[in-house]
């Protein structure tokens, strides 16, 4: 019997948990499921008999953590990233097991020494992205090493995104799948990354008129704006002296110009609170953004010509669906201008009970192979079964429950934090995802020079 | 006997505590300096026999700092502003009243009840920016409301600048006078102001070229550009109705046009660390900053090119000379852009011995009296005596050391958190600055509509 506590079972836990308990009965796990509400599991757990139950559980509650923590073998945690540190802490107090799908903090790393004495696993970035990346990436570049080819360049895009069906009603052709804020804030700091063996910075100001454009077969054209980090990866890849690499994120082709315009008005600031009524129109806040001569045009024009556009071109479109340029009232009093932003699009871009989402990857790998140089591609599409067993929460939560599984039967003897770049971890579970849930990296490689669109 | 502390007596405490140990006897003043360096003051202090003292002060140590408080009637605080609290709470707890240079903080507002009931005095913003400019605003207010006069917009500069002479070797026409760190990092969010009745904002990455041009009688042309908030000064200035408010910072002509640009290359970022060696040269940082695909030309002529500036106009001057296309290294591993930049400016905008610094502050109000328009101007001009009285030191501290003055006279009765806009404060004060140190405001007026700059 191996006891596994899942903390947080919010909507992106949904393929998660289904997961976890599909294996329960098979694989003899005795299954937790810790959240604020737990009522509302009751009758999905029901079914499972002995092998799950849910309990009430209060983040504010340490003594609660520490006691679900120290009667659980292992420890999957789902909750924000930031409320990783006190988890993982009471882990290696006990000696337990914690695996997440978050990024590994300042505060999980300082724990690696403490971890392996105490014998405890952190494992980390076991979802999409962090997760599903770093394992697709280590299989296909192990492949290339093992044949002898020199990796001369690495750039990695992914992108939660919409079915083709459910973009039509919309110019940008996104909705939210993710934490919206996250979305609005994307970017807002320097851009690092290599090319050609430098480094090389983006501003957040230039990001979005920065991209390069992606195509994957059979799903069509996307374009790319850089993350914000693209050089740590470097280190666990064993790519230190690779002279390109870039990490990016996936829109369809127009979003980042849009996106720019509204980062060049100034509306996805976020340190300042503007003072003002949620009865401000958006076409009054827009206006205060404009210069104070500008003429005497309608404020869509005036607008376009302040931030050089064509009135009737693309962008304009985008940003005249949004009803910026309306009497619709902002909604939020004394807000910081991304909140205005967030709230609109909250609207704008919700998923409709009908419409399905779409997680697009590709790593583009170039090397040198006999004197002569290859590219390899690695893509990924995936798309949503239904509103609750999204493309995001399949393609983050199967991955977490693979790598539970594989520690729970004693696969993974590491200990201290750890991320999967182990191939006895990333083969297993891309094995287990392409056969069990068609959720299938796609690999291809091409002799010769590739042609790049300038950056 | 009037038992007075000093916390802090750094440079920019140096006119305050002349004026705090020229005055001691006659107002038989028991003065202590706390500082870090105690030693240092021991000359200074001597000559004043037993109305002088002081001791070692530790920011560390609150036993020690409620002991100094407990122990004086009125505290004064020239520490680093985010470190008011502890000192403010100390105030209320022993009754003690508080004077300082810095802004009110959420921290200390909340204090006020507390204050009034302990019979506290916690008067903030008595230096130059924020003290002398509500002073001299609300003397001229006063009277043109005495005389029936209607506001109709009210702008407010100040910079602490250079004394013409020491300008000339310099293209920007500016050295740090102040927290080099604050004015690297100026204006990085939203800027807010009202004009013609409408809430007006700028973002950052506009904010340096929408500048207005600022005459000043005997010291020539500024460009003004807008403050984070220039709205909260609405109630205290009892203008809540007033269609423009605007509260700026001033620079010399073409500062701003060549800050702007350094912000649009980015080097003005706090947000990431580069993850750079420290002998990086600049031209290598500054290239990283431009799109790849910019040419084979000069770095100078592309970074030109890439912002639009004339290769050999005045901005592009301006970032020549401060050596940002140099192999000069930029001496910090892994630092954000903007401290590079701060490291960069410190030595190039340093003030040299002989340099004298100068502040210059202006109100422009316009009111409408016996339905004919006005506008009256207030303008300042204070220029440094020397390399430690310079003009920061003296108009920072003296209105500090004056509104002490008032207190320990029992001259200011009110309790709570108060700032100078009290008539009892304020007109000794601009009448002792005025008579003996000869820093005088400049009162002007003049009938009819006024043409402003285009903003």
């Amino acid at each position: 019997m191996i006891r596994i506590l899942l903390l947080g079972a919010g909507r992106s836990a949904s393929s998660l948990l289904r997961y976890l308990l599909h294996h329960a009965p098979t694989e003899n796990w005795q299954l937790t499921v810790a959240d604020l509400q737990p009522a509302h599991l009751e009758p999905v757990l029901a079914a499972y008999g002995s092998y799950a139950r849910a309990v009430l559980f209060d983040l504010q509650d340490e003594a609660s953590l520490h006691q679900l923590v120290r009667e659980a073998d292992i420890t999957v945690s789902m909750l924000p990233a930031l409320l990783h540190g006190p988890v993982a802490r009471a882990c290696v107090q006990y000696g337990r097991h914690l695996v997440t799908a978050s990024y590994v903090s300042e505060e999980i790393r300082a724990l690696h020494d403490a971890a392996q004495t105490a014998g405890s696993t952190l494992l980390m970035e076991c979802g999409l992205d962090p997760g599903l990346d770093h394992m697709s990436a280590m299989r296909l570049l192990t492949n290339i090493r093992s044949r002898g080819g020199q990796l001369t360049a690495f750039k990695s895009y992914c992108g939660g995104l919409l079915a083709p069906a459910a973009e039509a009603d919309n110019p940008w052709q996104y909705k939210f799948t993710w934490n919206p804020r996250n979305v609005v804030l994307a970017g807002q700091s320097t851009a690092k990354y290599l090319e050609n063996g430098r480094l090389r910075f983006i501003p957040y100001q230039q990001l979005f008129a920065r991209t390069e454009r992606v195509v994957m077969p059979g799903v069509g054209e996307f374009e790319g704006y850089a993350n914000r980090d693209s050089l740590s990866y470097r280190a666990p890849y064993h790519l230190l002296n690779i002279p390109t690499m870039l990490r990016g994120t996936l829109r369809r082709p127009g979003y980042c110009a849009a996106w720019h315009a509204l980062v060049r008005l100034g509306l996805t600031d976020d340190s300042v609170h503007l003072g003002n009524a949620a009865g401000l129109p958006w076409a009054e806040l827009v206006e205060a953004y404009l210069p104070a001569s500008s003429g005497s045009q309608p404020l869509a024009a005036r607008a376009a010509a302040y931030l050089g556009l064509d009135p009737n071109g693309p962008e304009m479109e985008r940003l005249t669906w949004l009803g910026l340029f309306t009497e619709r009232p902002v909604e939020l009093p004394n807000a910081t201008p991304a909140q205005l932003l967030e709230r609109l699009l909250t609207e704008k871009w919700s998923l409709q009970p009908t419409d399905h989402d779409m997680i697009v990857m590709q790593h583009l790998i170039e090397f040198t192979l006999d004197g002569t140089p290859h590219q390899a591609t690695s893509s990924l599409v995936v798309l949503g079964t239904d509103a609750v067993h999204t493309a995001m929460a399949q393609t983050v939560g199967l991955p977490v429950g693979m790598a539970v599984r594989r520690l729970a039967q004693g696969k993974l003897p590491q200990r201290g934090v750890l991320i999967p770049t182990l191939p006895d971890l990333y083969e297993p579970i891309l094995a287990e995802l392409a056969t069990d849930y068609g959720i299938r990296f796609v690999e291809e490689e091409q002799v010769g020079q590739v042609h790049e669109p300038a950056g």
